[in-house]
């Protein structure tokens, strides 16, 4: 196993990821699986939602964030393993042909007080459009492994 | 427009969803997609990690969750928008031929001090299993409309 352990990690530390251009396609194939309202799936009805344009759904961009974290720099030991989110937000709706990046900021670092062979990372992902926007935004506890 | 406005809802109301099976072969596809490490993509893998068995990914189970949402009884007018979660937990691993199904309660019903014709409904949406064990819960804040 390799990757990164929890003595490795350290408060203020920042990783990055490659990008990934949402395609109308993905936005309207995703949708009709997991969120078939009408502002994921179809141009005109969306034009005419709260989002004034075809939008992707909020769980897409979150799915997609975690795809380019797992192939990002930031590679725990174990896996990139969610034990729950403190909070999430989506301050701007994702476009067809944007351009999303993640940066993953770690805030807190814990040894488990009752497993000696591991921790708690708690990170900030902040998921970026091509103009720099935020469009998702994470406070994520993960587990970690320490250094047996 | 049809469906339940910010006046139809109340807190304490419950709403519920049809059910859906978790098969293997949408564990790995989604995983292939979204999440490819080890423990949602191949058995042998899963059984060596944290999982002790695959398990789909934590955005898979919150994909299905929100597609059972959608087809469900929870049907705010103007749809199903998130602003943002509170929290998010996954207490279970979901593993192949689970049945999952959503409960939705209302928790706050607050109209927009800014704008007349909009509010605020904060749920809890929790994903059981059919051993009836929360897989996924969720804390959220959903945009609703007002009757006009």
């Amino acid at each position: 196993m390799t990757g990164q352990y929890l003595e490795d990690f350290a408060v203020g530390q920042r990783f990055s990821t490659g990008r990934h251009i949402v395609e109308t396609v993905q936005i309207k194939s995703f949708a009709a699986e997991f969120d078939p309202q009408p502002f994921h799936l179809d141009e005109a009805a969306a034009a005419k939602s709260i989002f004034r344009g075809l939008a992707a759904s909020g769980w897409h961009t979150a799915a997609i964030a975690m795809q380019l974290m797992v192939r990002g720099e930031f590679s725990p030991a174990g896996g990139i393993v969610g034990l729950g989110l403190e909070e999430m937000q989506w301050p701007k709706p994702v476009r067809p042909g944007d351009e999303l990046h993640v940066v993953t900021e770690i805030l807190e670092v814990r040894p488990s007080a009752s497993k000696p062979n591991q921790g708690l990372l708690k990170v900030r992902n902040t998921t970026f459009n091509q103009k720099g926007e935020a469009v998702l935004s994470q406070t994520v506890n993960l587990l970690a492994l320490r250094r047996s």
